[in-house]
């Protein structure tokens, strides 16, 4: 990670950790009602993707692309979103959401609806996709 | 474009054309509440962004990054959201869209809040918008 990078508060206590790959954090939303990750680069300062350099900048992309093709297939999505926003949450990161027709938030964005559901047992999910993202 | 490509409806019924870079057709959305382009590869039955070959994959990530940075600059936008959803249109389609603090939508998503503003005279616009894309 770059000096001075540090994780944002709200990412941190709304997501748990899965691990890091090529200076980018995995992390997995606290929110059982989707299969939700969240992919930050380890970079202080950084808001949009235009403001990374290379190699981070493509590093980011083909991470977060590669992860969508994966839990699209361990959770038959209809569909991935993948997005960054950060309206809300300066630090870059980019969701990638798995959807499934009759979701919670189908078919509007998954942002800001409702209540977040507790996750009963996480860690089994969290080793569950640490094997499928290789960390 | 590919064989059998052909415009989704709901993106033709919702936006203007600007016209295409590199197999990808840039559309303006027809809501003035923002500054909203849609960038779309003209390559038939591609869902998602892994669902691309290269070099087009690459393409689409890089223009759409350079679009978003031109267009904050040009708006002096506070924040970029950059995303791809397709719940309900699948026909692949990235969003870049300008995001100011207090906009019809601030802080949460763009997509499904309110009615779409009507633009008073769109072709001033789309002109900008085709000298700030290369279009």
């Amino acid at each position: 990670m770059t000096a001075n990078w540090r994780l944002d508060e709200r990412l941190e206590q709304d997501s748990f950790w899965l691990g890091t790959r090529n200076g980018i954090e995995f992390r997995w939303m606290k929110d059982a009602r989707y299969a939700w990750l969240v992919l930050i680069p380890q970079v202080a300062d950084a808001e949009e993707w235009h403001d990374l350099a290379q190699p981070m900048r493509d590093d980011l992309f083909t991470l977060s692309m590669q992860a969508a093709q994966r839990l699209k297939k361990a959770t038959g999505a209809d569909k991935m979103n993948v997005a960054n926003l950060g309206n809300k949450v300066r630090q870059l990161h980019v969701h990638v959401v798995a959807r499934h027709i009759g979701d919670a938030a189908w078919p509007g964005p998954v942002w800001g609806v409702g209540q977040a559901q507790v996750h009963d047992q996480p860690e089994a999910t969290l080793q569950e996709m640490r094997d499928l993202f290789d960390l």
